[in-house]
């Protein structure tokens, strides 16, 4: 029987998401929890395990270990790289937060990182978690040729620094206040500070498992979809969830004049756009059949998702 | 002839060392240079170039080069690592001097990264040379195995992280305006803070050459003594220096109750440990020979040295 595009687009949206994710997400807490062991100075490590710890949906991780799945590989292939990919996401967490960025006292619900332990060991507990995680996939990747693993670390380099989540920073915090802000502008941030870190998660689990070049490419054009489409929910959220929903205070970006998909495109139309952007993320993976169905309904659950 | 230790000692003082240096430093400032083109978002690039051309020594990229060299590699091979090492340094300098840790506004006599770029940036800054420096070592080191670059990439992730570094600085902030410091955690926080470094730099430099496991460990002896006796010299130099040889304030460490080892150990004692730390290292490495000039030269310019 040939199934089409959109025959397994309509099977996907039956795979049981959340069962698929709790799986994950315990591998993902067991494998993290063991790869930071509180040694002396304590402070330090307590530090990182707090945010590391504090109710992420270990989303970039899941991305990871899945499309290493989908290409062949193991889980314990991709294992190490996930939860570096965890680390670098919550450094990057750790330090938009401080006093000198966005100054935020609370992050999905909790205090935030600075709050706790002070800003000195904040800056160093991002700084620790960042160089962790490149030693974590060299030393703990078995079984992964050599080869392979450099190109991850390449990867990763790349999605967090000057020309990823560093340089969409700098240029977030150059917009915020500014009225006159273009989509384009508004493009670039959302592609450096969030997409480049899942494009990474998911272009990663591809290479680990050996994908060709053409399957990597695949990959990468559904994480640049998803990435950008989790940018706009992100948005429209922080407009429609109540505080209790969403651990943050609302409304918080309309405050401070930051731009915005809605405030650029309006509602409607951040919407029909995200929803377009999930479509378009399913057709690129649709063609792998049944292995892709866990990344179709991680598409659909970011434009589903309420927080 | 049969050469002994030391008569290599002997002819190791005679080495041209400021030649060598300059040389080396030239090529290190060429290649760091074309590292780092500015491209957009430009304030980024900017705020990394203004701290890694603010007149560093490059004794991290120079012991890699010359370590690479000792055992057969050549200055290609290196010369990634060299500019990694040197953007990692930079980082921590950045990260240190911000308000939240020791608050410094002039390192070697100019304004620090934040007193010029603001404190957001300058944390932006570091990690972003953090990820860069793991980036730049996977992608443009040529002619040297996968397996070595993955070791060299695991050996700077543990010098800069908790264990290394990070570890380092965490400890030192805790112990600043207490009296009662002992001399095993002033040790712990310089083995972390600065010899852990200086070993990668050591270390990393005959990995990429392809030396063996026990020409590895010589190095790396070498390294853990020269690194301390850095710390040593330091902390007398914070004395003894007039302001404008340093480039900041003087006696700073002696005014903030900071533990220091002329502080725990008294001048005299302390110049005898640093200079016994300095012999010890020309100790290991002199069985290599003449090829091992550079590093004898290095170790005595570390006492030596007025800055």
């Amino acid at each position: 029987m040939v199934v089409t595009g959109q025959t397994h687009s309509n099977q996907a949206s039956q795979f049981d998401l959340k069962g698929y994710l709790a799986v994950r997400q315990q591998q993902v807490e067991t494998a993290l929890d063991r790869a930071f062991p509180v040694v002396y100075p304590d402070k330090i490590y307590e530090a990182m395990r707090y945010s590391l710890f504090a109710g992420g949906k270990r989303l970039r991780p899941v991305l990871c270990l899945a499309t290493c799945d989908l290409l062949g590989g193991t889980t314990d292939m991709a294992m190490p790289t996930a939860c570096a990919l965890e680390m670098i996401h919550t450094m990057s967490l750790i330090h938009d937060d401080l006093p000198a960025m966005d100054n935020d006292d609370y992050r999905r619900g909790k205090l935030t990182n600075h709050k706790v332990f002070g800003e000195a060991v904040a800056i160093l507990a991002g700084d620790g978690l960042l160089a962790y995680a490149f030693e974590h996939i060299v030393e703990e990747t078995k079984n992964v040729p050599s080869d392979r693993l450099i190109k991850v670390v390449s990867r990763l380099g790349r999605a967090v620094g000057a020309a990823g989540l560093v340089g969409g920073q700098v240029v977030d915090l150059d917009c915020e206040g500014k009225k006159d802000v273009s989509l384009d502008t508004l493009n670039f941030i959302h592609t450096h500070k969030t997409a480049a870190l899942l494009e990474a998660s998911v272009v990663s689990g591809g290479i680990l498992a050996g994908g060709s070049d053409s399957d990597i490419q695949r990959l990468s054009r559904y994480a640049q979809a998803i990435g950008l489409a989790f940018q706009i929910v992100d948005d429209l959220l922080d407009i429609t969830s109540t505080q209790e929903e969403l651990g943050k205070s609302i409304g918080k970006d309309m405050n401070v004049e930051k731009a915005t998909y809605p405030r650029l495109l309006g509602m409607e139309e951040s919407r029909r756009q995200a929803e377009q952007l999930v479509e378009s993320a399913k057709a690129e993976v649709a063609g792998f059949g049944e292995v892709a169905f866990p990344l179709m309904a991680i598409a659909e659950y970011i434009t589903a998702r309420k927080n």
